[in-house]
């Protein structure tokens, strides 16, 4: 079967990254700011002139081109491929998939950006060949993206994967949605930067305070560090951080009984720091049999996941 | 299309019901007890009997039977149909599919027994036509069945659906599972009936005291009832339970985005004081966008739920 090739769009709050991608692989990529404040049309012109600058850079005619994916940071109506609500971006109701099909004469899909970057990770990462895979992203928040028997799980209003947003404590701390002891206010980075704040505060000769530069703010990232350093306070924080992501994770595994979780995102590169406990608290609270052949594994393709997903969306 | 008739059996701990079914609708059942103590070879022989008398009873040869499904209280192997483990049955890696197939030479199809309930209710039940539904049983445990694009979502290992052993509370009452707060532990069956035997032992003048019948053991059911009329420490020992519930099917909701969530089993059958509160809490701890085209409705098939589904594997 002969490969054809796709564009891949990462549309997010700050960056449009678009690259013309060939069997799961980036050809040439290009990256430009989005400005969504400047509105809709500025942003959709960006793309335009991004997807253009790619074709004619790598000598590709529109006819070598299978159509054109888009990942975008909100909710997707897939079928008529319209945002209803991306807050970042300031959209309410945009069709994307008319807007791009009419400028490009080529198919176009369109998905929320954790799904894509889910899709991207199975297509050529971390799950490449797995059916049945949970992929989370930890950052500033906690987002996942599910592929069920090899397709993107959406759900009846396409939100399918509000994973920050499960319950863990009945009454931990209050979450930007209203509700308490969502996952994302006990393990996301900016939980885990909030825990190492108040550590400092606490004592400001903790080991932890070795890590903090003048004038940065303070990152889940430096909790790691001092914890590697034997920072007893911060090892606890982690630890937490773990069991809470863990119980949650395990919570999943004895739901869908996955062959697979891809955890990606900035916290997600603390390493064996965060795996390791991380897989002890997934094994405690999943029953064993459906844990023996689970693998807890990094995300491989990093920023790309989301532009190697949205072109395979095509296919 | 001429719809084809199937042989649809639920292999229970207690009963092997077993039904020749057209259409999703029984056409003669029979039930017959299964007495596993006396050996493989007995419970296989009381399967080809049932199987035989309900071909005789209809006048229906085995040429119009386009074959023969069976749930399993147990872990199944789906492909090969052999089943790994079924703990009431006394069954270790027995070849369900090859030892029926070789009998009737019709096709044979097994699964585990809440998968074929779920199929049931969504084939010509509660959830007839749905293709995103999480049908959970909540009597002496809570199990469940996921229908995911409008097939049994089965998992790695077969074993996905283990809803009984999520963790809810992270201190709660130790489970069977080894692990503690699993949702069994707090909304099961026996979990709301051991909260009444402590209302019960506090005091003997409560209302619930006048629910109890000399001889019998106190079940869920007499705690709804005395709640309804009023006892206020068996109305709060309800609500909990829809509470903890609530909040361990929200995280569902969050996750997959189901159309509908279908309660069966011996507590749904106290009706709207169960599915009022437990809507509640489900609404209360899922995202509105989420939860607001979402149903939750009491199963219709009952107990035949698993022979239909039982006999719809078959399709």
């Amino acid at each position: 079967m002969a490969t054809k090739k796709s564009i891949g769009i990462d549309l997010g709050g700050t960056n449009i990254a678009c690259a013309l991608v060939e069997d799961g692989k980036l050809l040439h990529k290009v990256s430009i700011p989005t400005r969504a404040k400047e509105g809709k049309e500025y942003v959709f012109n960006a793309i335009f002139e991004a997807i253009e600058s790619i074709l004619a850079q790598t000598n590709t005619s529109k006819e070598e081109v299978e159509g054109i994916g888009i990942g975008v940071p909100g909710l997707v109506d897939i079928d008529r491929g319209v945002v209803k609500l991306a807050p970042n971006l300031f959209w309410e109701h945009v069709p994307v998939k008319e807007i791009i099909e009419k400028k490009f004469k080529l198919p176009v899909a369109v998905d929320n950006d954790a799904n894509a970057a889910a899709l991207g990770e199975v297509l050529n990462g971390a799950g490449k060949g797995n059916n049945d895979v949970v992929c989370i992203t930890i950052g500033t928040g906690i987002g996942s993206g599910l592929i069920i028997n090899g397709k993107i799980h959406h759900g009846l209003n396409g939100g399918a994967g509000e994973f920050g947003h499960v319950t863990v404590k009945e009454d931990g701390p209050l979450c930007n949605c209203g509700n308490q002891g969502c996952l994302e206010t006990l393990t996301s980075a900016t939980a885990i930067a909030n825990e190492g704040m108040k550590i400092l505060k606490a004592s400001k000769t903790s080991i932890l305070a070795q890590f903090v530069t003048e004038g940065q703010p303070l990152g889940a990232k430096e909790v790691f560090l001092a914890a590697e350093k034997g920072d007893k306070e911060c090892k606890e924080v982690i630890e937490q951080a773990c069991k809470s992501l863990g119980m949650a994770l395990a919570n999943v595994v004895n739901l869908l009984n996955p062959q697979q979780i891809i955890v990606g995102g900035g916290v997600s590169h603390a390493g064996d720091a965060l795996f390791r406990p991380l897989t002890k608290w997934i094994n405690h609270y999943s029953l064993d049999i459906l844990n023996k052949d689970l693998s807890v594994d990094p995300a491989q393709l990093g920023n790309d996941a989301g532009i190697v997903g949205a072109a395979g969306l095509i296919n």
